[in-house]
């Protein structure tokens, strides 16, 4: 994968936080990230959106857009309908070629990366392929959780899951965003944003390491 | 599907219940299904177990066995692998046709139903195909557990998620299996075991039913 110097990223965790209302966490981030694009308002943040399901030809949609946003959603539903249109290779060219700005929150962060290997979505529909847009060389796994210690409960925690993920020797690092955390990407610098910090596991054997808002990662860029 | 009047299944949600050890809380269960089948020692129930992954030829290895037991693990590896190794239809074989006992927990009773697509693990593998065995003609929602009140976490809740699964019209009814809860069928009886409820949702629009330990589900046999 080659590294666009171009390219524009927005990679949110989650849509929503507890108290707060939709992309309200983040709409600072998302207005400084889309200032420079966009011309109408877009709801309340002075933006203009129009939804894609809405258009007779998505393609010519994504070729269109000025700005590019997925919000959250089921991964696997998400993904099929990207692959059903036709649109994940036009988002990727679009982003890597045109510079298109692209947003993304949740599963619309998961479906920007190399695969969505690491979601947490239940998998109620099958796509053709677990392969992503691959804006980003790296899995991410968004409302990165660590677990309850009271819990009696025992399904394996989202390290162990990672874990097991890279079990296999050609799985990519995983970055875990936690609530509240934005991987922001310039060409090939690599910023995280937001008021959480991100985990980032780089293969099985290897202790995961903590990134504060405001670390430069852009090293994941080129792995 | 068929239901055959020799099918014998315990399909149980977890594997290990906290302060517990493997299959400890479902040991009596166990003793009771497997009682008339088998001869030796397996573990401390007095069973003798043989792994599948050690044998030459698994789809032999089906055809010989005396019951069938998939344990806990992911989800979506464990089904690849019975797709790779082609046995999925030869279990389905065996335990419709040669009324062999089929035990499985967590990943192991999810993989025994119509479909994974209610699976709560992460998608590490891509399977062929999102196809179960088929011995039941329902989906399974293994570990079931309803929301933390006092969390913060925006992520959706497990109803929420089967919800999403019900969007689809084609989707059959999901039992979710809470931690302690096991699934007993005998032909065409279907009895709750174990020490917790079941929650059970038909269809999206209806409100999900409550079933206690005891409860005869047979009903959903014929879905």
């Amino acid at each position: 994968m080659t590294t666009s110097i171009m390219k524009r990223l927005l990679l949110i965790s989650n849509s929503t936080m507890h108290g707060g209302g939709y992309l309200e966490h983040c709409q600072d981030n998302i207005k400084a990230f889309l200032s420079t694009t966009a011309r109408k308002a877009f709801n309340s943040f002075g933006y203009d959106l129009d939804g894609i399901h809405e258009k007779e030809n998505p393609v010519d949609a994504v070729r269109n857009a000025e700005a590019i946003f997925i919000g959250g959603g089921n991964t696997f539903r998400l993904l099929k309908t990207l692959y059903d249109e036709n649109i994940v290779n036009e988002i990727y060219k679009q982003v890597t070629q045109d510079g298109v700005p692209y947003m993304g929150s949740s599963a619309g962060s998961n479906v920007a990366t190399i695969s969505i290997n690491t979601t947490n979505d239940m998998p109620i529909v099958y796509p053709p392929s677990f392969k992503g847009i691959g804006l980003v060389p790296f899995n991410i796994n968004a409302h990165y959780t660590e677990p309850d210690a009271n819990s009696k409960h025992m399904g394996e925690t989202r390290a162990q899951r990672i874990n097991q993920y890279h079990e296999y020797e050609d799985a990519p690092p995983v970055l875990g965003l936690r609530e509240g955390c934005i991987l922001h990407v310039e060409g090939n610098k690599a910023t995280l944003e937001g008021k959480t910090n991100a985990k980032l596991f780089v293969r099985l054997g290897k202790e995961p390491v903590e990134y504060e808002p405001g670390s430069d990662i852009s090293f994941l860029l080129n792995v």
